[in-house]
Formats: C-alpha cells, structure tokens, sequence
C-alpha cells in the first residue's frame, strides 16, 4: 500500500459522504445508533456515580469525585472490571496489572506498534487486505509492514514471510491479526488455524496483535476461543474496545499483556513499563470521566455486556440476513460471476466481481446509484483485491438494505454489460 | 537528558506519592480540586445537553445526540467554539478550519513533532530546562532534542544553536516553548523577547511551537501578547489546553496552525492534512462526549474563560503570596546562599539552593520532612539544573504551604550544616 492512502481513503470516504448525502452508505464500519437510546447523558451520569460510588470504597464521596476530574493513572483506573467483562465475556485470562486502558483500540495500537518494532529491521506482518487503522499505525510510527502471501494458509505464510525477511536482515516481530469476523473480510479462523499460527509465532518469537472489535457480535455456531486463551506460551497481546459494544464517543479501548512474554515474566514486566511510559507522551492518561461511564456500565452488568448486546446483535442477524437474501434476489441471474461470503458475526461481507472496483467507480455509485460502498482494494497492500467490495450491514435498516444492493445491481449488471458489449459488437460484426 | 529518565521521574514521582502518603506534594503540577465543584456530573450534564442543542441547530435534537455517540470529525467538533475562545481569552487570531481539536494538549505535542520534524537530521529545539512532555514526545516519536545554549538570550541562543547544528548536517525544524509562566521555570517572555525569537525563526524558517497552558494564570500585570498573535509570517503553532482551565480529566486539547505557513497558505494546508491524518491513526478522533461537555461550558460562558477561571485565579495568587512570605520567612536566615524567583502568574516558582538535589534528596525530604519537591534536574538535559528545585503552589492549601515550606528550611538548613561540618572540624581540630 502507498503510504499515503490510508489518508487518501478518509478523506475520500468524508468526500463521498458530503458530496452525496442521500446516497445510503455501505461503507462505513458504525454500530448502530439504534441502541444509543441506552447511552443518553443521562443514563452515562447514572454510570457515573455508581462508579463514583465504587472508586470511592464507601468512604469519602467528594475526594473520589474531585479525583475523577483529577489527572489519573496513566494505565487506567477501570484495569480491574475491564479485566473481568474480558474474563467473562471474551473468555481471555485478562488481569488488571497487565491490562492497559487506552483512548479507543486506536491507541493501543499506536503504542504497541513502534513498542514491538523499534528497530529499522524490525517488521509487522498483516494479512492482506487488513485493517487500515493497523497500517496507517505503522507508517506514522515509521514501521515497516509486511503482507502476509495470500495464497497459503496463514501459518505457512508466515514461516515463508519470516524466512524471506530474514534473508533481507529483516525480522518478523509483530503480526496484526482479526481471528473474529476480520475487518475488512468478515473471515474467522478456526481452532486449527488459530494454534497453527500461534505455534509459528512462538517459534519465531513474534507478538501477535489479536484485535477483537466485532468478537461479541456472533450470529450463528459456537464461539471459538480467542488466541489469548489458546496461548500458553505468552505471546499474545489482546486488544478490546467498546466503540462497537458501547459508543465511538467514549473511547474506550484496552490492551491485554500475556502473564510472560515467551515465559519470561521480567520480560513482559518491561513491555509493560514501556507502554505505560509511551502512554504518558501520547495522552497522558485516558479520560477518568469516561473511564467512569463506561465502569459503572460494567458495575450494573455484572461485568458482562451479552445481555447489553443481545439486542443489537439480532439486529446485526437480522441485517446480515436481509442482505444476504436481497443479494441472492439480485444477484441470482449473475451467480456464474458474482460471488460473495456469508459471515457468521461481524459487520461485513466481501463481494467478488468480474471487474475491477475503484474510487471512481465509488463516486459513479454513490452519484448515479445512490449507493456507497468500499472497494477492497483500499485495504490491500497489492492489486489482488482489485475486484471486490466490502459491505457493512450494521448502521443501515433493512429498506435500506433492500434498497441499496439493488441499486448496486442496476450498476453491477451496467458494468458487466459496458464490458462485454465489444465482443458481442465483434460477434454481430460476423 | 537520557531518553528514559522522563518515564523515570514518573514512575519516580507516583512511588514518592505512593511511598509517603503523608508527605505534602509541593512536586506536582496539578489544577486545585477546590474548583471541580462546579464541574459536577450533572453540571457536565447540563453542559453536554447545551451542546446538542447548538449542534443540532434547531432541528432534529435526536439525531444530534446519536451523531455525539457516534464516531466523529477527526479534526473534532467545537472547532469554531475554542477558536472564539482563543481570540477573547488569549488575543491568538485563531480560526476554526486550522483548529485540531486533540486529547489532551499532549496528544498535539505527540502529533507536530514527528510532523514537523519527519526527517533524521530534523531537529527540535527545547530551553534547558524544560517540560518532559516536550521532551518526551519526541523521543517516543523519535525525534532528535537539541537544548539552546543557557548563557545568552533566548534568540541569540537559538541562531548559534542553528549554526553548529547545520555544521553537523542537521536543520532545526521547530522550537518548543512556553513564553507565558514556563514549566518548570516561572519565567516570562517580554515582548521584544518574543519579536527577536520569531526574528530568528521566521529567518532560519523554524516552526515554534508556543505552548500556553498557564497564560490565563497571571497574578499581576499586564499580558502580554501571545507569539501566534505577534506572528505576521505564518511561523508559529498555538497549543492550548482545558486541563488547568476546566479539568484534565476531560483531556481537550487543541493545535491552531498559522493562516499561513511562511507565508505559503498551500503548505499550512499540507501540514493541517498531515496533522489530521496522523491523528486518525493515533486516537482516530477526540471523544465527542467530552468535546460537548467543553462546548456547553463556552456556549454558556460566551467562549470566554475569565469569569470562569477569576476564583481560583485568586486562590493561586493567595497561594503564591504565601509561599513567597514563607520563603521569605524561612530562609532570610540563609539569604546569601538561598535564592528564587517571584513568578507573576503559573503554578511554579524555582529555588537555587547551595547543593546538589537529586533523587535520593527527594526521597529524604518525604521520609524524613514531611514535603515532597521537583529536583529541576528531572526537566535538564545536562548537569546546569543540578542545585534547582521547581515548587508548585497550585494544589495544596496555604497552611500545607507553611508547613511544608517550614519542612524543607529545616532539610536545607540541615543539608548546609552538614555540608559545612568538615570544614568546621577541621577548623575545631586546629
């Protein structure tokens, strides 16, 4: 990937949004506004005092208020109840001392990247396409980001990756990875895949980065453990929000350290002290006021959000299933040349198509089709994504997802035709 | 300074705080709490609901508030608001469109530096001694300090210092500076201070970056004016803060970038992109929650700080009256030997003591005196702040002024005394 297209895909997006207001966007990874409701500022004042409450261990009230507006920790006040809703709900062995509060998932990103890669021959493994948050990460702390191959399973990509960075005096120290419901793909690995890599990288000895925003958004099957619980090694970092869960407004996130890194307890005590450190010149400490809110949600839900989320995630089905109906509808007549995935949690599903979809064709859909939707390409670090889209099904309703991937059929059945009028010119020409 | 010695006088401080509970901090640079009354949850609340209705301009409150929950403008909201505030409360001729709101002031410091200093041989200038977060900030982002030259001006400092570095094929890109009661000093630029020091960087083409979080704090005398208002070429960066103001736990920041960069309105466009596309990649955007909270607040003061600020404006002029008669008190024995300044407004004053004050110094003081102090050889970067201290007089009331002033003269006294001994006894041994 360019350097500078993680910007040009922001901006571009903010573009399309402003400039076709009425198209209905795909695009976007948002969580519903639907359940928002629940967040009112009255309802996050009511969080605010029951953790006032807690914070203050039933003695002085107004000294716990004052220091919630006070500066704070620089790694966190809500470490503990974070820890346990990680426990509880995500099934990773978080503990408050190793886990890292940050101002959203971004941060933690931001602070581990450079932390786990200070050294020029120092590299960070993605998938390829990936998140862009993850390498616009890494290239504005000056990481170098290597693409996983795309034409092997995962694990035997990243004994080929390390093998041919090392041969460049380059090494493998990180991989960014989304095992649930990947962003921008909607892929999950499974038990296998999951323990193949992480025997890899221990191997190797290379920090996985598990990111897990949409891993409490399952809509079918049975969860499979995350990579934080499988390693027994010590070599995951697991990073949380609850931008998807709560509210984006809070800017919440959270990084877990593993008890050692590779089974060296000094080691990740180091690791540690040098995140915390990193925190303290990126933001000092994050918002003890929105700390607050979001540990007294955890203090009345038991630490758990399942019964939080359970709403939301039937809405999510229910759109996923709206979708992948509406697309079968739509896209039945072309079944020999469109192709596209059924998630089983997540927000998106990816479409294949028989040509290429770039920024301009985004603009002509959003234009003339009414219709915004991301091209996969903007995540790719190479040109194999060229022609397939992303579409997100969780801040939309179901007319409108009814409405949109038919017009994305009108324009889809458009280009299919713009492109095979030559040859059947040609053919009529006989 | 040794790059790690920042996150060591951190963690240094929390475990004196920790250690020696009891001991009266005198080290901290933290708001008076006193004050955080009138920022109460619920008086956040009404803050927050003033700032939907503004934001939604009248018509659809509902979605306001779900676009508050939601994720938001990198570049953030109350823009326009902080801008209006900086004019009235500063005289800096901000404007909204080159106004980055940020997480904290820190967050901005985190976001120029690497900006403006994207190169190897790219340097940043810093005073001697000066604050860590500057000084941090740039080496978690890896950009090389150089400290001006302590024995002449400020401007004849910063062009010798621009000489030897350009000799060793390095350009000074920015300067970071605190013209209005500096952390850790105390001291204040005049203004033909000022106008020689943008001399110079307007000559050598040298971003200054004026960092102001104390200027609403002056106890006497008139204001002067602030460098960006001075600035007639497009050289200076204004930061500002909320954290003294209204409260650091709301962590609001912003940046406000010149109308021109050196007179080129193209390449201010440039850095503002690149300003906000790396903090789409460190904190993705500044919680819209706490921005509504800081833009209630200015809707209802009419963006103007002053009312707001004028009691503990008060409480710390008090403060410093009475630090400075207890000095005064306390050390007039020791006169010829003890020395410090009276600062006309901030949070600190600095003493030049007869020995040496380090760590172990500090460390003594809170076990066996009762107070804790800030060697200034934690903001240096060589040895010339060894016999310094920096003393806050912001967050501690004036009776734990009198005692805690009256705690160390008896360290001093004794340190002198012991200091002296030898001699003596070579004396007695006569």
């Amino acid at each position: 990937m360019h350097p500078s297209s993680q910007a040009a895909v922001m901006n571009f997006l903010n573009e399309i949004a402003s400039d076709f207001p009425s198209a209905i966007s795909l695009a976007a990874g948002r969580p519903c506004e639907k359940f928002f409701e629940r967040l009112s500022p009255e309802a996050l004042l009511n969080s605010w005092h029951r953790y006032e409450h807690h914070f203050a261990h039933g003695t002085d009230l107004a000294n716990a208020r004052a220091q919630l507006l006070q500066y704070g920790r620089t790694a966190g006040i809500i470490n503990d109840l974070v820890a346990q809703h990680l426990r509880i709900d995500a099934g990773v062995p978080a503990s408050g001392d190793r886990l890292l509060i940050t101002t959203g998932c971004q941060e933690a990103l931001a602070l581990c990247l450079p932390t786990l890669c200070p050294n020029f021959t120092d590299v960070l493994l993605v998938c390829n396409p990936t998140y862009i948050g993850a390498t616009g990460a890494a290239y504005t702390s000056r990481v170098t980001i290597s693409a996983l191959p795309t034409d092997v399973d995962l694990a035997s990509g990243i004994e080929r990756s390390v093998a041919q960075l090392r041969r460049n005096g380059q090494q493998a120290r990180a991989l960014y990875l989304i095992p649930d419901f990947d962003n921008p793909t909607g892929r999950v690995l499974d038990e296998s895949q999951r323990r193949a890599v992480l025997a890899v990288c221990i191997r190797e000895r290379i920090v996985i980065l598990e990111d897990n925003p949409y891993g409490a958004f399952r809509y079918e099957g049975q969860a499979i453990q995350p990579m934080a619980a499988l390693d027994n090694a010590g070599c995951v970092i697991y990073l949380s929000t609850f931008s998807k869960t709560l509210s984006p407004a809070l800017r919440i996130g959270s990084a877990t350290l593993p008890d050692t890194l590779f089974g060296n307890r000094a080691a990740r005590q180091t690791l540690w002290r040098a995140l915390v450190q990193r925190k303290s010149f990126v933001t000092v400490n994050t918002s003890s006021i929105a700390q607050a809110m979001v540990g007294g949600i955890l203090l009345d839900q038991e630490c758990s959000l399942q019964r939080w989320i359970q709403p939301v995630v039937d809405l999510y089905r229910s759109n996923r299933d709206t979708m992948l109906n509406q697309l079968e509808t739509i896209f039945s007549p072309l079944a020999d040349q469109i192709r596209w995935n059924r998630p089983s949690g997540g927000f998106f599903l990816s479409i294949d198509l028989p040509f290429s979809f770039d920024a301009r064709a985004v603009t002509e859909c959003a234009a003339n089709y009414g219709v915004a939707v991301m091209p996969m390409s903007f995540f790719a670090l190479d040109k194999s994504q060229d022609q397939r889209i992303r579409l997100s099904f969780s801040a939309v309703d179901q007319q409108q997802i009814n409405t949109s991937v038919a017009a994305l059929g009108r324009y889809v059945a458009q280009q299919i035709g713009r492109n095979q009028r030559p040859s059947t010119e040609v053919a009529a020409g006989f």
